[in-house]
């Protein structure tokens, strides 16, 4: 489906860069659910360029628009759509180098895609900037799940070479919300040396990379489908929509390939009068299903592939080899702000799943108790 | 669509470890294309349990029956389902300890989604014999793709703690297939230690885990769609369908968390009159679409969660504390019968990708000339 | 998606009239739905052809196999497959006139679609044999609504221009079950004209049609989606992809192109407490989704293409104009039969919408009270 | 998927009548075709209220804002957003008479469904206004069909008692587009008659329906998919999706109930050199797959569901008998504007089953040659 995603909740997304607007659409949503406007400008500012060394100068207020399915502050059961239009573009800043394919970016495979005919301004509909609309179609999907006892949380696991604290369940299952204007870390002293780390490599023209855990807590046993609508399946769906996303684990992940079967299972528990798991290696998920744990995974998000250091390239109109010097404003680092994007997605995946096992009116009368 | 996946090429899957037959259903294919049994054949080989130490000793013939779709070896462009019958079960073995929730498997969260309605017998729906269903409709996929020129390979990567070698220009591209009943490695010489250290742990009653790595060549550039439906989004959505997958990574992946842009970008070169890349640490796929590259993933399996050291659990009949000691048959390690899970999933991914793009006529008469 | 159809309750269907066997492949279903086995083999009953001078002389037991989904008669959450194998298949009918495209088949589209390589046996994919598989599944269905105090029933509104009684709420809302062996008949007395009828077309070669009208009562106000997913544009693609159908209308149909708004309107009342309206003209949906009251549909169904007077036509081998005609063993009225078909899908329709609203779990435990 | 509906090529509506704006979202076009603004244009004038005492005196410009997937005049292969602002709302007119449930539209359902949380002004989601949304996105269609030779026409059949000419190969092959201003009739002469008869209604406060006729030409054989996605199945979901359809026929349609198979068969004959039928009961349609020959669908447009005169009705606020007098600007007969609807909505049909078949790259390169 291209461009719309999911089964009883589905997000349509649309727009460019450099076009009048991007947006997305939201269908499937329960009549009555507040909108949390709040929480969904805090969502949007996490995402925003600061213009500060660390991201892009190209800075918007990126004002949501409600084009319809919300009135009063509460959605009608209709699809909403959120717009929020392009205003600070530049276009100029790619015309000299037009001709040059930059490296890691969609510019060749969007030419070889669109046989010429694709919008290329700004990257077009493969740049960073489509997320501001799932961010907040995400953001509203955030503010439901709240509703429903359920927390989305993302931190900066590493970043630049620098490592957050891990999740334990002290820290990780409280799921703190960053103060406003900082990097959501579980260890707020990590901040600084990362940031020094991100700008030594943006005042080299070079950038970088990093990982994203993400934690969602409140999810009862049962969600999920089995073989192809697992939840794994869906929410690494989500996520790999997402640019600069290039992996994805679950529980303990890639480090499972090491470990024995005695140690990668989870060891079931009384806890509370529920069944619980002593370990959570499988992040919540056995056969696809969730079992009640925290749903544990982590992204990687390649570093920015718009450096301004010289890349050796194709001229896709003359066909010979060339050399690139990217011009215009890029992130040295999209990590941070990518956090709140993987946040946003992974809480649409899960309204959606959820609403597929208890049907659209327990988005708004609750799930039913266990 | 739960156990249906697919936008132009779609494949439905049913059945349970322990019921009458499991299949597959696979719709969106051309008429008039050849079924290749001899392929197909191969792969339900090498996805056989062997009773060797290495697998389980439920062993079966896994012949694949044609109940529509196929006249004649060739396709007739309605559905074609495949059944495999369920022949050599013992569901006796799993009665003593019908009540002890199997830790690292989808007991629990079928018994909480399915409130107990489940087919427990043998894992149900939820066991890696349903692999062998979309084997056999992948290995199909496969055989038409080897028409079009395109080529799937997935090697062991790790496996038990053994490497295979690193995937090279030399080794990688041009996907040797594996001697029949042989690991398929890079290096044939890690076979051997693989299998040992596979036993050693099946000899304590543990089991390992491991990596595969797949490669797909032939894939014209321009193929996949923008944010939902990427390459990765796509290709990550079936392979966490296959049981016991807990990440994927495409390209470099994990890695690029740790490296610079100027060392993740890929740079454009001119290659023999077409455009390529000088190395290919983004797998393949740039915003989601191909660019002509090999596409490159990874894949983590879990260890078997089936192992024979007692293992601390809960009696959900009881809703008590329990240990459990599993009888019954399995495989201390399904690394190397994953292989060719994944590879004909992957298949049947690119299928119906390329199929999206081209038109259903043009698995018949070919891809246009680039 | 081609074969397969539902947003959370999906149908795929697959087999040719000649073909191994023939099935469907039912998903979405609750754990633990009692399986009315004497339900479906009542509508498989009805189905079937009774070699008595109205319909077809091919009979077949068509005992339905469920391959997977079902266990101890209920159903187990995963995709119940029902199998029904072809056994008095004989393609020799065809084989002489194989060369000559037949009147209102799918002869010529199939061959123009396919390029040649469809199963053109028996009418291949396109046969109305096709239908058992839906009338299973669709049965299935049927019980899962009859627990939620559901019916559906259809009868004959006109066959071999003989006209039924019309509904009126004294008979048709009590949906009469027809007593087996007989035609689905408001009024008793008119099946021997029908079946009189119907022989006087067959004696001189010639085949009738009809028109059925199906009445589902029970549906809570609120079901269905707008525009897109409204209930009519469901259950209208699901009835004309019964083979034959070319027209459906809903409440008083195209006779409201005749009337005037003051006529069309159903004035609304309070009924016992409840919001009800004096007439139903818009045939118990407005603006796509119920209303409460019964839905009514119309569906008419063409004279079997199979005849044996000869008719004119073109030999596609030789691109020559040829003459027909027909042999084998056809229906001179399939209308009978269809009504059970038209039955079965119009159940299975209603539960894929009553899902979407309330959830799977509402299947086993039962609709929110109004 | 509710409000989105399509394979190969997608359509998502959103908006209410008394909101910010309504649009489309349309996924699956090709990059590079050109967008034609005079067509769109041309289409959105036709389907513009006049305030003649023909349709409602609410009269808007409907300027189509493009939002994304276009650029400099063609598609860019990423999803078209066609927006437009609802400006001459009047919210007031239905303050008055808020809670009764007017008869023959959604205000109940609407009620039912979204538990008292829809849009109610001016029907919201449910209103025709919406239709504007789809009329921009079906044009944009309509113009890449005739870039493929396949033309859509539709005519009134039939209003207020009124009926035009019978399509005859003679006039209805040639597909003659309306003068602008004027009726979609085959014979000109009628539009006096059924103006007056409109206009005669409306002077009682009453309303009239209809009967739209389309054929749809040049579309080649082997279009379409068995069973769940026949060309009658993907063209009668569109159109009933559209508000006031109740029913759909094609080729001779609920005629065929009388007919004998004698009757209801084309001939297949030989005409230059290609097979054609001799006559077009079918509709261009076997087996729910396109044989070449015109498609040809009829629909039932029910009376504007807004009436002057009293009607006996329900205040659901209390619950109690009422009468309502109906305030606001409406149509005495819609029929007229609803033949664009329904012209578009086919063309948008047409262009995703052939985008299934040929593949997206074929909307621009052109269909095979047969």
């Amino acid at each position: 489906m291209k461009n719309t995603f999911g089964n009883a909740v589905s997000m349509t997304i649309f727009g460019e860069s450099h076009g009048p607007a991007i947006g997305a659409v939201l269908d499937g949503l329960a009549a009555g659910l507040p909108v949390d406007a709040d929480l969904i400008a805090d969502r949007m500012d996490r995402r925003r360029a600061r213009g500060d060394g660390l991201s892009t100068s190209r800075t918007e207020p990126d004002q949501v628009e409600f084009l319809s399915g919300v009135l009063d502050g509460h959605t009608t059961g209709t699809p909403v759509t959120l717009m929020v239009r392009n205003t600070n573009t530049r276009s100029g800043d790619y015309a000299a180098t037009a001709a040059l394919l930059r490296p890691g970016h969609a510019d060749y495979t969007a030419f070889a895609k669109y046989e010429g005919w694709q919008d290329a301004r700004g990257g077009g509909h493969f740049s960073g900037r489509i997320t501001a609309a799932s961010v907040a179609a995400g953001a509203l999907c955030e503010g439901i799940l709240r509703e429903l006892g359920i927390r989305v949380y993302t931190h900066i696991a590493q970043c630049a070479g620098i490592s957050d604290s891990p999740l334990s369940s002290a820290a990780g299952l409280v799921c703190p919300e960053p103060a406003p204007g900082h990097f959501a870390l579980l260890d707020p002293g990590k901040e600084i040396p990362m940031q020094e780390a991100i700008r030594a490599a943006g005042g080299v023209g070079d950038s970088v990379g990093g990982i994203l855990e993400t934690i969602i807590t409140g999810v009862p046993a049962g969600v999920g489908e089995p073989f192809f609508d697992s939840v794994e399946s869906e929410l690494s769906h989500l996520m790999f929509s997402v640019p600069a996303v290039k992996g994805i684990e679950f529980g303990a992940g890639f480090a499972l390939a090491r470990m024995r079967g005695s140690e990668a299972n989870d060891p079931f528990v009384m806890r509370e009068g529920k069944v619980a798991t002593a370990t959570n290696r499988n992040g919540g998920i056995n056969g696809g299903i969730t079992n009640g744990m925290p749903i544990l995974l982590r992204t990687v998000v390649k570093p920015t592939p718009s450096i301004y250091k010289p890349q050796q390239t194709v001229d896709y109109t003359h066909y010979t080899d060339a050399t690139l010097q990217i011009q215009g404003r890029h992130d040295p680092c999209i990590v941070p702000r990518a956090a709140v994007v993987q946040n946003t997605m992974a809480a649409f995946g899960i309204l959606d799943l959820l609403t597929v096992r208890y049907g659209t009116l327990a988005q708004k009368h609750g799930l039913p108790q266990q």
